[in-house]
């Protein structure tokens, strides 16, 4: 496999790495809701851990019937059997990175899997 | 485990999330370089595929002597064996995510784990 590859995201509804970049570790999307939308389902996932960081805006998430507050900066894991449906606020679209990893597939990482050269 | 867990990440040179929200299937840490800096070392991984994020500025990426030019918007999957070291330009701070999982950890994603209820 190549040792690297590289795309630029534009501004879009949902753009989905995992082809475009070879990834095999993760899918990882790029999302924006426009003011006042939302999801149009709850959806929780078999075997997939996923990492939400919100990169603009505002807006919320229901998650198991609970309602956290989100806004730019707040990052958060939700486990695969929870069901989640994300919304922007009615006054503020929202942009927000989702990350899908296996659960419990991390072995070691940073400086226990790292080297320095 | 919880259901799900949240942190806010407030401007900083690093903040790791793996610990501050229990991640299972990833490292993700967030990164802030200033203007006519860089990391002071290259690196590789033994097992672990990176994938980065340019979420503001801009800088470059030297991967196996190569030179890759970043600016926001900028993805980039880098295999674990290739050798990597960041740089912020010159004139401008750069701020990434780096996301750390295992190579080839991956199993079915989006539609074919999620479940919509």
């Amino acid at each position: 496999m190549k040792n690297f590859s590289k795309t630029s995201v534009v501004e879009s509804r949902r753009v989905e790495l995992h082809d475009k970049l070879s990834l095999t570790g993760a899918e990882v999307s790029i999302n924006t809701l426009e003011a006042g939308t939302g999801i149009p389902f709850t959806h929780y996932h078999k075997k997939n851990e996923e990492i939400y960081g919100i990169i603009a805006g505002k807006g919320k998430v229901i998650i198991d019937d609970e309602t956290v507050e989100l806004t730019s900066g707040d990052w958060l894991r939700i486990a695969p059997s929870a069901k989640r449906q994300f919304f922007a606020a009615n006054d503020s679209p929202i942009s927000y990175i989702c990350i899908q990893v296996k659960e419990n597939s991390l072995e070691e990482y940073t400086e226990n899997d790292g080297v320095m050269v």
